[in-house]
C-alpha cells in the first residue's frame, strides 16, 4: 500500500495494484498462518445481522496474529441502536450508532462491522449505507465492512483469491456471475462486490439475471469503468444458457429485485416464473469449460442449487471460505500492523 | 491498597486512599496501556442483563493486560439462574446460583457480574443485592460487580476519573447530578456510585430531582458522611434551575422512582410533569461555569438529553466511557496481578 | 496414546489405558495449569444447546493452553443448520452442516460439538446421532462431544477422575447410577457415559431405575462387555434403597423413558408414581458407606435432588465440574499438542 490502509468499504477502495499486493500477502499468511503481530491489538466485531464464517474467520484470523477479537450482537449481548438523526430516541433503541462508534474506537483499534437492512424497507434509503457511514463518521479508527447493503468487499477478496489459485491470473479469463431462484429476496452485496472485483481484475465478466434483476446502476457503472481499465469486459445476459459456454466459473448466487424491493410478495410472484431455469445443475456446470462453481455461503441446497453441485469436484466454495481468513489477516496486518 | 483487594460492590468498598492509588494506576495503563501481567489469567463475565461498554470494555481489559474474559448470558448462551434458596425449582430456572457460583470459581480467577431486576419487583427484596451477595458468598474468588440494584461502582470510577482529568482536584469543586425524565423508570445504580464517589472525594454535590424521587436512604447517608469527612458537602434540590450555578460538572441521568416502585404506571403519570422541565439542553449547560456534561451512556437522545448536548464540546461522555477500560485494568491488576 | 487422538465422541473410544494416561495427564495440569502448547490454534464450539460448564470450561482450557475458542450458537450468532441429506431447505436452516463442518474445518485446528435433540422426537432417528456424525464424516479436523444424543465423554472423564481422587482407584468400587424424578424428561448421555465409564474402570456398578427407564440396549451391552473385562460388574436394581448399602458413590441423574420418548405427557403420567421414592435425600445417602453424591449439573434443588444434599460435605459435584476443566485440557493437549 502506498498509504497506511484507512477504512475498507468497497473493493473498489482499492486498486488493482493494492489489491493484489493485498492477495500477495494472503498466500503468504496461508503458508505461515500464525503470528504475533497485532499482541494486545483488538477489533471490535459489531453485528447487526447473524453470521457464520465472517464472525469464526475474523474472530480467528485476529488470534493467529496475537490480537484479540471483541463481539458486540446487536438485539443480544447488547441493545438496538438508531442510526437516524433528529429522531427522538423512544422506539426500541437505547442508544444511538454516534455513542457507539465513538465509545467502540476508544476500546478498539479497529471496527469490524455488519449491517444490513430487511427487505422491506426502502432501497434510496438503505444504498446510502447510514449505519456504516456513521460510524465512519462518528468513529476514530478504521472500519472493516463485513457486509452492508452495497459492499461486501472482504468476500470479494476471498473469491477473487480463489480465482488466482484455481485458474491463474483473471485478466480475460470468462466468468459468469448469475442470479438464483431462492424462495425470498436477498441482499446483493456479494454480487455487487465480486462484480467489481473481477471487473477490476480485468475479467470478462457476464453478468446473468432475468430482467428485472439489475443491479444498483452505480455498482455497474464502476464494474463497466474499473473492467475498461483493466482490460476486460462487462456483458449482461438476460439467459443463463446463453453465458455458459466457455466459462472458467459460475459465482451463482440469488439477489433481490430493486424494481419491486419493500414488496417480497409481488417480486416472489414475478420470480416464480424463473425458478426451474435459474436453479444451477451440474447440466449448468457441464456446459462450461472446466468452470468452478463459486458461492459465498450460506447456500440453501436444491433451492439455489442443487445438492450434486456442492459434491462435485468443480465446487469451489469451501476454498472461498477458507480464503476469507486468508485475505481478513492480510486486511489487518495492513491495517493494523 | 494496604490490602490485597477482594471483591469490589461499591464504591464505598474503597476508601479514599485506596481509590486515588488505583486512579493513579488507572492514568499510568491509560499512556501504557499494553501488558502481559494477568497471561492464563480468567475473568469469568456473567451477564443477567445487556450491556455495551461493561462488556467490551471488561472483555479487552483482560485482552490488554495477557488475560482472557469467559462470557456467559443467562437466558441465552446458558439457562436461567434461580437465585432464591428453599425454593422447589420447577420454575424456567435449570441451576441455582450457589451451583453457579462454585463452579465459576473453580474455573476463573475472579467473577464480574451484572444482574439488576425488573422494576416490577420489590424494592426492599432488590436492595438486598441477593444474586451478588450469593455469588460473594458461595463463590471463592473476587466479585466484581458490573451493576447490581445499588451499585455501579466502576462507572463510578471512571466518572471520576473524567472529573480528575477535566477539572483537576475534586475537593470542592461544584457537581450537579441530576434526574431526568424518561418514558419508564430506570436503575438507580449509576446515580448512587457517582454520587457516593463524588461525596467521597470532598466534591460540593448538589443532588437534583423532583421530589419523590429521593434516593435510597443507605446510599443518601453514606454519601452524607464521606462528604463530611472529605470537606464536601451534599445539598438537595428540587429544581434544577437552582442547581446549576456555578456547577462545573452536569451528571444528568434518569431514576426509577422508589415511592412508586413496582407501579410504573403510576409513576410515569406522576413523572410527566417534570418532562418538560428535567430534560437537559444547552440552556441549562450554559447557565453552569463552563461545566461538563456527564452520562453514563446509553442515553435516549431527545429522551433524556437533547441531541445537541452531545454534539457540544461540554459532552464528556465518551471519555467517561473511556476511562472504564482504565480503572478497570487498574482493579484487575490490583485484584489479580 | 498409542495413537494420535482423533475425533473423541464416547467413552469407548479409549481404552482402560488410555484413559487413564489422560487422566494422569489431567492431574499434572490440575497442578501446573498455565501452559502455551497450543498458541495459534483454534477450537471451534458449536452450539445447538445452551451450556454454562461445557461453553466455560472449554472457552477456559482453551486459553490456558496459549490458544483459543472460538464459539457458533446455533440459532443466535448464526443460523439454524440443517442436517437431513436429500431435502429441499426450504425451512428454518439457511445452511447444511456439511458447509458448516467443511468451512470450519478450514479456520479451527478441532471442532467441539453439543447437539442433542428435543424429547419429542424419534429415538431411533435421534441415537445415531446425525449432526455429529456428519461433521465427523465432512469435517477435516477432530471432533470432540460436547453432548450427543447417546454420550457425554468428558464429562464421563470428569467424574472418573473426581472418583479416583475421592476414593482412590475405582477398581470394585460400588457406585449406585440412579435415575431420579424430573419434571420433564431430561437426555441420557451423561448417565450412558457414567455408566460406560465406570464399567471401563471395573467399579462395581449399581444401575437404578424404575422398571420402563431402561438405558439403550447398545450401551449397556458394551458397559456390560467392558465391566468383565476390568473386573467388574454391572448389575441393574428397581429399588433404589436395595442399591444404596455399600455403595461408595452416588451418581443420581434423571432421564427420559426410551419406551415412551417422543411422548412426555405419558411418560410424566407414569413417572409421577416414582417421584416420592426417586428423589435423593440425606436419608439416602446415610444409607451409603460414606458415600459422595456425584451429578453433572444443572440439577433443580428440591426436584431431583434435595437441597439437602447440595449442602452436605459429600456432593463432589463442584469437584467433578472443576475436573471438566483439566480433563479437556489433557485431551484437547492429545490432540491438537
Amino acid at each position: 500500500m502506498t498509504k497506511p490502509l484507512e477504512s475498507f468499504m468497497a473493493p473498489q477502495d482499492l486498486t488493482l495494484e493494492e489489491t493484489c499486493e493485498l492477495l500477495e500477502l494472503a498466500k503468504e499468511l496461508k503458508k505461515d498462518p500464525i503470528r504475533r503481530d497485532l499482541y494486545g491489538k483488538t477489533l471490535a466485531m459489531i453485528f447487526f445481522n447473524q453470521s457464520l464464517r465472517t464472525r469464526m474467520s475474523f474472530d480467528i484470523a485476529m488470534n493467529q496474529l496475537g490480537g484479540h477479537a471483541s463481539i458486540l450482537d446487536i438485539g443480544a449481548g447488547t441493545w438496538d441502536l438508531e442510526h437516524r438523526d433528529d429522531v427522538v430516541m423512544d422506539g426500541s433503541a437505547s442508544e444511538h450508532i454516534r455513542e457507539a462508534a465513538r465509545v467502540t474506537s476508544r476500546y478498539a483499534d479497529a471496527i469490524a462491522l455488519r449491517a444490513f437492512p430487511k427487505y422491506d424497507t426502502n432501497w434510496e434509503e438503505n444504498r446510502r449505507e447510514l449505519i456504516h457511514n456513521g460510524f465512519i463518521r462518528e468513529g476514530t479508527v478504521p472500519l472493516i465492512n463485513m457486509e452492508s447493503p452495497l459492499h461486501h468487499p472482504c468476500q470479494g477478496l476471498a473469491d477473487i483469491l480463489t480465482i488466482h489459485e484455481k485458474l491463474g491470473p483473471p485478466k480475460q479469463v470468462p466468468i459468469v456471475i448469475s442470479w438464483g431462484w431462492h424462495m425470498k429476496p436477498l441482499p446483493m452485496a456479494v454480487t455487487d462486490s465480486i462484480f467489481v472485483e473481477a471487473a477490476k481484475h480485468g475479467m470478462e465478466v457476464r453478468l446473468a439475471h432475468p430482467e428485472g434483476w439489475e443491479l444498483d446502476p452505480e455498482i455497474t457503472a464502476t464494474a463497466e469503468t474499473l473492467a475498461s481499465q483493466a482490460g476486460g469486459s462487462v456483458k449482461v445476459y438476460n439467459d443463463l444458457d446463453e453465458a455458459l459456454p466457455g466459462a472458467r466459473a459460475v459465482y451463482f448466487k440469488s439477489w433481490g429485485s430493486l424494481r419491486n424491493y419493500g414488496n417480497p410478495q409481488k417480486e416472489m410472484a414475478e420470480a416464480l416464473a424463473h425458478r426451474e431455469k435459474w436453479h444451477l445443475t451440474m447440466d449448468h456446470m457441464r456446459r462450461t469449460d472446466k468452470g468452478i462453481f463459486m458461492h459465498c455461503l450460506p447456500a440453501r441446497r436444491g433451492v439455489e442449487v442443487a445438492a450434486e453441485v456442492f459434491e462435485d469436484p468443480c465446487n469451489a466454495t469451501t476454498d472461498e471460505a477458507e480464503n476469507r481468513l486468508h485475505v481478513q489477516k492480510a486486511l489487518l496486518l495492513k491495517m493494523l500492523g
